[in-house]
């Protein structure tokens, strides 16, 4: 084997979720150098005996307990320059995860000091390391994959209505769009949304349909994003 | 810093191009074991001073002399299971790179040993390490792509007919096209194909319009594959 420079590998999270109306992402702040102070994406070292995906898993439990409650979880890419930590030569595989709307805080807890805050509120410059890159790429695959695959029910309850998930495209999106529109285009997709027989209770206006979501895999045709 | 164990990191690539009327990939026979008398697919450590993407176009112009035909090269995903390599705990970063069919062999000479083998023809056993997985993987991705973004324009000259381009889909998809249905469609997405204004000399049949590429990143709507 000729030589080769040795690298540490690490595992990092995006781990995207809705609360109070705005799109979250999960980040922890450093208590050292190098950027202490700073907000950083949750993960660490793969260990010996652990593939790349194992890792993430585990990094995802670690810091947040939850367990079952992630609904999506894909690799979004390496990233490795040579001065991205300045302690040594680092390759990071980045990995998006989605999260359905939490009733309460789960991260941030005794186990972690990891806490959920609105994308919109982190400056790139607010981040550590390379973060603020792969946090921009993560919210980049989100918005498009809402568009051609059905991930944008990964942030709902398991029965939602078809406002609950316009809401998330609303969200994800950071766009209004038009209720009716919304419905018919969402309605239409085949294997999208699957009708689960129930409504909700009511308790405002008229009771709405619940659905889950169906088994496509790929919407066709796709929900394009308006143009800006 | 915590304790770490060290790793080696590669860039791989899978180098799809069309020849012969047939999807072929760059690939080496390996001369020394692990996997000695396998097929590979070509790639090398990340050097010191590079960093990930810039090491994937160095080899990617070291194995095939390239250069600028290369029409596209993107991260494809990262393999780093604990038995991939025997000897050593190897990450890959993957990189899937389109190659617009080639007048002559350009790989295969005295730079390399690399050489352009029909995908339909490598079994799966006959790769070594991972990479039967890397190349099944990179197979979905260009298949998938050729549904929602323009990069089956990559496998084509600059000017190119409809036809040339429907070829490409056959090929790729492994599916015969019906032509009228596939010009109409093809044709009906904004920004996908920009007529030259030039035709094919005609040596038989009609001359035909030439297209090159135009400035649409995604298709709307999509181009989908037949379903069997």
């Amino acid at each position: 084997m000729p030589e080769y420079p040795p690298f540490a590998v690490t595992a990092d999270l995006v781990v995207f979720t809705i609360r109070d109306g705005e799109l979250c992402v999960l980040v922890i702040c450093r208590g050292e150098e190098p950027f202490a102070g700073s907000w950083a994406l949750p993960g660490g070292f793969v260990r010996p005996g652990e593939n790349l995906d194992e890792a993430a898993e585990r990094e995802l439990i670690e810091e947040t307990s939850l367990g079952g409650a992630v609904a999506h979880l894909e690799q979004l890419g390496s990233y490795g320059g040579p001065d991205r930590d300045p302690r040594m030569r680092v390759v990071t595989v980045a990995y998006l995860a989605l999260v359905p709307e939490l009733p309460v805080p789960v991260a941030g807890g005794d186990a972690s000091d990891a806490s959920w805050r609105p994308v919109r509120e982190l400056k790139p410059d607010s981040l550590a390391f390379d973060h603020a890159r792969i946090l921009a790429d993560g919210l980049d695959r989100a918005r498009a994959k809402l568009e051609y695959s059905p991930l944008a029910a990964a942030f709902c309850q398991p029965e939602f209505t078809v406002a609950d998930l316009r809401r998330v495209y609303e969200i994800v999106w950071d766009t209004e769009l038009d209720p009716r529109n919304f419905h018919r285009k969402v309605t239409s997709v085949p294997g999208f949304l699957e009708p689960t027989g129930g409504t909700t209770a009511g308790e405002r206006g008229r009771p709405a349909l619940l659905f889950r979501r169906g088994e496509a895999t790929l919407l066709h045709p796709a929900m394009l994003r308006p143009v800006r």
